[in-house]
Formats: C-alpha cells, sequence, structure tokens
C-alpha cells in the first residue's frame, strides 16, 4: 500500500491528539527571556518545565559569554568534522576540563547528545558483545540498542536482582561468542527522578567481568559534591567505565561529551559515525560551555539555591499530601489519577487560572490512568515560587478528586 | 573477554593509523576566519576543504546576523524539545519559508541533521514496509536503516536498471506484507559529486508505487535555477515525495530540515524520536539561517560565483590531464593512483610546500590504491586561488608518477 496513505490512516500515539493539542498542550510557545516567569499565550506564567536546573541560560556571565563568542566566531566556525576540519584548540581545553571535572582521564565532545550516545554505543560493539541495560534507558539509548546485531538483555527498571540474572546470561553467551559485556543505565532517570543503582551494578563487577556506561545528563551539575554527577553522589566515579553526559540541562545548552579511559577515547574519536561523518560542535557552543563548567565549579551556590528550591518544593507536596514517586534528585515527579482527557482539563486549568505552566506526562508515557505532573526546580526559583505552587496543586488536585474535570468539554475531546 | 581490551587490540581502519595521522592527516586545526586563506599550524594555507560553497560563514551580514541574535537570545533558548517547550515563532516562521524556497507545501526544522534523518527513515517505517536505497547513501541513512526491522533491498550507486530490479522484488514482498516502499537516493553525493539519478528513479513511479525520500546536503543552495536543489536542477521537485537538507553546508551553519506533503510533516512531527527526546535548534540558530535564507534567495550572485569558481577549477584540472570522476556538481574529486603511504607524503608536500590545504580521502574509503583528493570550491575563492592550485597539482602528480613519495620516510610510516 501507500506509504504515506498508511501514515495518515495512524498518527501515532500522540500525533492522534494533535487536533486538540497542537499550540496548547503539544508544541507551546514560552515567550521571553529563560526564568521561571515568562509569557504563554501573551500571559505571564510561573514555568516549572525548563531543565535550567542551575539557572545559568540567563545568568549574566553566559550572557555573554555567548554573545562575545558569536560576535567573534560567528556560528559557523569550525566547519566539517573534527577529523576533516573541525577541530580547534578550544575544543581540546573544553575536554581537558571536562575530564578533571568528572574525574577521568580524557574526554570528547559531542556534536550533539542524542546522535553521540548512540555512536558511543554503536562503535563500542560488534555482534559477540552483549549488552545489559535498565528498562527506563532514554530513547537515545534504546535508539542505540536497535542498531546492535548482538544479543541485549533488558532488566526492570533497577531491579538489581534481575540485573545480577541478565548479567549470569550474558557471561555466559560472551563465554560463547568471545564478546565482552556492556552494561548501561542512566544516573537520574528523567521522567521519575530516581537515581539509577550505580552502587549496587558497580558492586557486580566483583561477580561478572563488564563495562559500565552511564548517561548523567540529569545529574551531571546537579548530583554529587562538586557537582561532578550521579557517580560522585555515589561514590562510585573509579568504577564507571563511560560516564556520559549532555549540555541540554545543566550546560543550558546542546552537544554534550563522553569520558573515561584515554585509549578508549582515541578508539571511539576514530570510530563513532555520527561523529567522523557530521559537523563539529560550533565554536560558540564550545567557548559558552567553558564559561558554563567555570560557573558550575566555581559557584556551589547555584547548587545550594537548586536544592533549597527542591527541598522547599518536595516539603510543600509531601505536607499537602502528593506524592513525588521515588524521586531522589531535582526531577520533581507530581503522580495523580485520571484519564488522559483530565489531564489536558487540569493543565488547561493550571495554565489558565493559577497562571502555572508545567510539563504533564500521560499515557503511552506512563501507564493509562496515571498522570504525572514534572517540576523541574532551578536555582533561579524563589520560596515564594514555591509557596504559589503548592497552593495551586492542592486546589487542582482537590478538583480531581471531585470529578470537577472529568465531564468538561476538554477532557471529551480526548480519547484515550 | 574485556569489552576495552578487544577495542584497544583493533582501533579500527582509521583509528590505526592515529599514532602518525593525529593532528596533521586527522584532526588538524585551521584557524582564523573561515575563508579560501586560514592557517595551519602557523601557516597561511589556500583551503578547499570546508563546504562553505555560497561563502556565507563569513559573510558580513550573517556575521552581524549571529552576533545579534546570540546577543539577543543567548545560546539557549528555547530549552525542551519542541513538543515540550522548545517551539518559537520564529522556528515556524522559518520553516514556512524553507517549503516555499523548495516548493514544497510543508516544512520541520530538525536539530541536527543525522540524527534527523535517522529519525525521519525510522519514523516512517514499520517492519512490513520495504526499503530501496543507493549503496553509496550517507552515514546517516544507513545509520537509520539498521534500525529498520523490515526489508530493505541495496542498489549499486545511481544503477537504474538494478533499481528497478530491486523495486520489482520489493513490490513482491509489500505486496505479501501490506507494507509500503521507501526509496531513498542522495541528491547529491558527497564524495564523488555525481547526482543521484533522480529524474530516472522518478520515472519509475510509473510501473511502481513508492515514496521517494532524498538527502541533497550538497545540493541545496548549489543547484537549480534558484539553488533549491537537485531536484529543481533536474526538473523533479514535484516528484520528490521527501526532500531533506542540512544547514552543514551551503547554509554555514548546523541544523536541517524536511519538507513534503503537511499530513505526513504533521505525523513526523509527532512520532520523531530524535526530536521529540531532545532540545529543539537553539533559537541563535534559526534566526542565522533565516538570514542564510534570504542570502540564498536574493542574491544569485553567490551561487555565479560559485560555478564560476567550479568551472575555471574544473576545467585547469582537465586541461592539465586530471579526472575529476563523475562529478556534475561543485564537489570536485581530483582521482588518483598510489599507497595510503604515498598520500600521506603528497599530502604533507602540498600543505608544506604548495600552502594548500584539502582533503584527502583513503582506504577504506575509496578502494584500495586510490586517493581522491577532494576540493570544494566556493563562492569567495578567486581564479588566481585557482591558477595556484593547478599548478601545484601539476607539480605533485609529477612526483607521484616518478615514485618520489613511494620512498619518502612518511610515506613508509603507514601501512594499509
Amino acid at each position: 500500500m501507500d506509504l504515506f496513505a498508511k501514515l495518515k490512516m495512524n498518527m501515532g500515539p500522540l500525533g492522534k491528539h494533535s487536533e486538540f493539542a497542537d499550540g496548547y498542550f503539544s508544541f507551546p510557545k514560552l515567550e521571553g527571556e529563560i526564568a521561571p516567569r515568562m509569557k504563554f499565550q501573551g500571559k505571564n506564567v510561573l514555568t516549572w518545565s525548563l531543565n535550567n536546573y542551575l539557572g545559568l541560560a540567563n545568568h549574566p556571565e553566559v550572557r555573554k559569554a555567548d554573545a562575545d563568542a558569536a560576535a567573534q566566531y560567528g556560528a559557523a566556525y569550525p566547519m566539517g568534522a573534527r577529523m576533516m576540519s573541525g577541530q580547534t584548540t578550544l575544543h581540546e581545553q573544553l575536554e581537558d576540563e571536562l575530564a578533571a571535572f568528572v574525574k577521568k582521564e580524557k574526554a570528547y565532545l559531542l556534536n550533539y547528545g542524542y546522535q553521540g550516545i548512540m555512536s558511543v554505543i554503536d562503535s563500542l560493539l560488534d555482534r559477540k558483545d552483549v549488552v545489559v541495560y535498565d528498562s527506563e534507558c532514554h530513547a537515545c539509548i534504546i535508539d542505540a540498542l536497535r542498531m546492535h546485531l548482538g544479543k541485549r538483555y533488558v532488566f526492570p527498571h533497577n531491579d538489581i536482582a534481575n540485573c545480577e540474572k541478565q548479567l549470569e546470561r550474558a557471561t555466559k553467551l560472551a563465554n560463547e561468542t568471545g564478546g565482552g559485556i556492556l552494561v548501561i543505565t542512566e544516573g537520574v532517570f528523567g521522567m521519575t527522578g530516581d537515581q539509577g543503582k550505580l552502587k549496587e551494578i558497580v558492586e557486580l563487577k566483583k561477580k561478572f567481568d563488564f563495562r559500565l556506561l552511564i548517561d548523567d545528563a540529569h545529574g551531571f551539575g546537579t548530583l554529587g559534591k562538586t557537582g561532578a554527577g550521579t557517580d560522585e553522589e555515589q561514590g562510585v566515579q573509579d568504577q564507571v567505565d563511560l560516564y556520559f553526559s549532555t549540555f541540554a540541562k545543566s550546560m543550558a545548552s546542546i552537544g554534550a561529551f563522553i569520558a573515561g579511559d584515554p585509549e578508549v577515547i582515541l578508539y571511539l574519536r576514530y570510530n563513532m559515525r555520527s561523529q567522523i561523518f557530521a559537523k563539529s560542535l560550533p565554536m560558540l557552543l564550545v567557548v559558552g560551555a567553558l564559561k558554563r563548567l567555570e560557573l558550575l565549579r566555581t559557584q556551589p551556590e547555584l547548587k545550594d539555591n537548586l536544592w533549597k528550591i527542591v527541598g522547599a518544593l518536595r516539603k510543600g507536596l509531601h505536607d499537602n499530601g502528593f506524592s513525588t514517586g521515588q524521586s531522589n534528585t531535582p526531577v520533581t515527579p507530581v503522580v495523580l489519577n485520571g484519564t488522559v482527557g483530565e489531564a489536558a482539563a487540569l493543565t488547561h486549568d493550571l495554565r489558565e487560572n493559577y497562571s502555572i505552566f508545567c510539563s504533564v506526562v500521560i499515557y503511552p508515557v506512563v501507564p493509562k490512568g496515571m498522570i504525572i505532573l514534572r517540576l523541574i526546580p532551578t536555582a533561579v526559583h524563589t520560596l515564594e515560587d514555591v509557596e504559589e505552587t503548592i497552593t495551586a496543586f492542592a486546589a487542582i488536585k482537590e478538583k480531581l478528586l471531585t470529578g470537577v474535570y472529568k465531564n468538561s468539554k476538554l477532557a471529551n475531546s480526548f480519547s484515550e
């Protein structure tokens, strides 16, 4: 049949709501400087949906560094892939500073996090190798594993007993194929905010021979004494073999890096397809990342502020009977029960009547009947912002419980 | 066995040369403003290795737009994926202008080309669908197809008779599975500079039911009456169903777009994993792309200059007995015979004694015994640059033919 006709018959789990959702629930426009107060459809809203953990996006020194770098280099330089014509001294300097910061011997920049980690994983593995991974790893890791021709064993999210079982299977198979074993998990799971059980996983190294790669997108800058990430938080930095983070969260930019053993990083430099066949991270972003990393290292008060807000928000929610699931990181999921339609009505109410803008996670991302309001506190939120939010949440929860949303016109526009 | 120990034993086809190559043949640093004359290791070189076709990287209006956009928005805005919190009016405006320019009804921006086209292809297909593609498609297309669970049939590069055979097989299979057929090729093949045979492929639509996706990274801005790409050049714009280009070449930036049928673009918007699970293209780059697209449309003299240089370079090379293969685009491959070691010695000679910097393509990218010096002319090169280059090439060819490089110390440092 015609390929396009087929797509049009099934627009996908999110696409099927596009007629009602587009421009409001999906693809909303947040306007103005990145801050807790921004504009949505011409109205001021209190925003909890940006991963600007340390408030660096609009930090005056960051804004100056970004503006100066663009004036000096433009957005084009350098052109070409790193290997061909895209290498600069500042790319190397940023790599050295990142490696030192996360306590690894070597680091390598990636032109974008999603394709970057895909190519890290892809180039590490051949068909003899076996992967063991957490079931809730980010889409980029799953996409990487979809390219893998060898075996992969998944363990239920943070289930270490099962992880051990998968490692037993993997070890048996790797002994047959002559391949190696790679374990992949996240530092912080971005939807639910719980940490990967790194400590327990590295403990398994005593029984099994494997290498551990972690994606620490949400842990970098927010966890650990120095902000070096989830492995610092859990005291296992020397046992994590490859450390990956994007710049899209705490660093408030794009790009990413991978850090680890120098020979492995050299290997990756010469073999990652999305890096040898696509353009280098622009200089402008490299210079901007150097400034962000400097602030991350030298202004611990940013992380302290973040955690002050996280603590107040968490306490206020718990005092009002809300669950935040297993989160022990800044990611704050408020778990409620309701239909997709109710989620829409509630979100509309929050935005229109309480001026609060946060992301809503619904089926199929979470099970049917569950609604997660996902709050991302930042260092630039205030305690007043927290109070205002708790008050609003108490009100909408009451409405949800008493079925106010269930029969609204909006709720009934959405099917599941 | 240990995963890392295995990698260290085989650093890959390019990595095995790293000890001799690094910093000179691979990962060289080109310093200074992007222009035909840049610095390499402190020395001025005439550069032919940047895909800055129209010279926009350092165009004063582009530089001003980039600097102003960074001053206004910083590098962080907007944060989050397009669908969550990364949408802006200017993203939509750029999409509208791109769609109009390439004569499609709708376009959608992609946060990076490599992962962008991977997710275009990935989300178009399910396991029932069949892909027919050119054997020399870019790495990003191959990576996308590695995720495809259904069948894929490859035809030898630009072999239309074989493409027809593959379409016969694909049609038979799709009739069984109930799936659709997607044909993928490039507008311009970036290594060899020949165009995909779009005209011949769309002719096959009379016999077979398929959709055609083209990657026109090198054709966008350089080919066609208005610069709208290879499909405009070949008069088949209305027969190309999905048109993809990156901003990494003529547009001298990063990011990309996909254009086509509005409902299919809507479908893609809601289903491309690298776009719904990763950050939006930064505003700074969107504003910069708007300016670049404006210049591309309003200053046809940029493309005229490019083709003047292409013509002069091509003529000079042919007059001196060089082959440029099948290229009929600005990409100018100079094909020579020699070993990897000779390629290194020749490149070293070109850079050190003739101050010419160009990319060298060797085994395993091309067959053993072949060396391609790949020249990328731009609108900002001069006829004097061309003359200087032809003279140098005549000299190094003579040395290659008479075996001068064969016995050099450098040549013998490289094994194949």
